[in-house]
């Protein structure tokens, strides 16, 4: 099920800029029995990229219609939410007169969360994400690299790919934000070239700090990976994967894991 | 007018992946009285592009039958043919299943070439490109970068802006190929990590090499762009815009402009 500027619809102009371009941003999260878990954050996200493109976020109400159609006719699944910059002529110049265009689709939900959340194996991309501090951390529709990154493998085991950018730094997984664990502290990469910032990486470094645990958003180095006591891989779709292991390395299950869900499953009933 | 998959078709489908991701590729060039003028290297371009992004390009044979049937209706104008990965279900990987989407659309011709001919007004852009050896020189749908270099003027004076990589290197026009001439030779950028290789860069560099003209294909500086004798935009759309003027810089009209035009004259009438 799709709704296309609030229609149920399946397709959208071919000269939409979305198309063309890549011209906007998008969310993506789960429904739970009608509702979506941090709405507010996801709109706040929402909102944050699309302004970071000069592109101004339908009101919440009237995105709130939309999820309220579609948990009528499904109330569990993963829903995204793009939004376009909307049709228009050729060229790059941003048109004055374009309407935005406001796609909100519903998407069966894997069977992933419980299966992996005991941890996954994962591996290294070869790929290498440029940095662009202009797009950095913005969850905007030119996702090729990530396209990319993930056609490394096809082995269904591996869960998800580490990506480094240009210098070797960590950034993220190729859906996934990432944390490690080290000595009671968290370290998640500063995306401030590269990846995407989502939110569930701001809710783990919210709640952490608020216990009193402390979170490092700075460079990480694969050998800060490897030395890590746990590694974690966050998004709203899957919660929390602890990485069981990378390449030829291996982690035992971590407590912290568990606190981490708690902290979402505390937010989530806000 | 626009055909899908070879069918007039006004709309694609919102779940495929060029909307979704911007996995595709696509080129944009003339049609005059119902002929595109340097088709080989216009279709060599896009299957080379497609095969990048392991895209599969349909034969020559798929798309020249799009294109009549466009020419019969529409001969004057520019064409646009974008191949995507076709539809999908989310997620990143790619589905062994997917069907590529076919796009080859009609649109207006802009009134620019004759009008610029004789030199046009340009800007350096405060936009820098990120480095992505992986998608260097690919037309791919991921155009972002352009569309916020080209959002920096609305002055309908100023035809073009030039853009920098993060390092500081020159490397094209928002949508145009840069060449510069000095003391009788030639030099583009090289797009080792940024830019779009346009067919009508390749057919300049091939025929100043034929005439034995040297062109270097390397880094270039502004300095170098500064102290050039002429400088050229190109593009199959536009031609050949010679620059008259680059901020508070002027260059006056070379002969060397209707030399390039000649070129690419010979090169459309084999």
């Amino acid at each position: 099920m799709q709704l296309v500027n609030g229609i149920e619809e399946t397709t959208i102009d071919a000269r939409d800029r979305g198309f063309t371009y890549g011209d906007g941003v998008f969310r993506t999260f789960p429904m739970r029995a009608g509702t979506v878990p941090l709405w507010p954050r996801q709109y706040a996200k929402l909102a944050a990229d699309g302004a970071a493109l000069s592109l101004e976020c339908p009101s919440p109400t009237i995105l709130e219609a939309d999820l309220a159609k579609i948990a009528a006719a499904r109330p569990d699944g993963v829903i995204r939410i793009t939004l376009t910059r909307g049709v228009a002529l050729r060229g790059y110049a941003i048109p004055s007169a374009a309407n935005m265009t406001r796609v909100v689709s519903w998407n069966a939900a894997g069977a992933t969360r419980a299966a992996k959340d005991d941890g996954v194996h994962v591996r290294w991309c070869d790929f290498r994400l440029s940095v662009q501090p202009a797009l950095a951390g913005i969850k905007h529709l030119n996702r090729l690299e990530n396209v990319l990154a993930r056609s490394e493998w096809n082995d269904a085991g591996i869960a998800e790919g580490l990506l480094r950018d240009v210098n070797g730094d960590v950034i993220s997984g190729t859906m996934s934000n990432l944390f490690l664990l080290r000595a009671g502290e968290l370290t998640t990469p500063a995306l401030k070239g590269s990846g995407i910032a989502g939110v569930m990486r701001d809710l783990i470094i919210e709640s952490a700090r608020a216990e009193g645990v402390p979170v490092h958003i700075d460079r990480v180095t694969p050998e800060a990976v490897r030395g890590a006591d746990a590694v974690f891989l966050v998004n709203s779709v899957i919660g929390v994967w602890p990485v069981a292991a990378l390449d030829a390395m291996s982690w035992s299950a971590h407590p912290f894991a568990g606190r981490m869900r708690l902290w979402i499953k505390n937010a989530e009933s806000c």
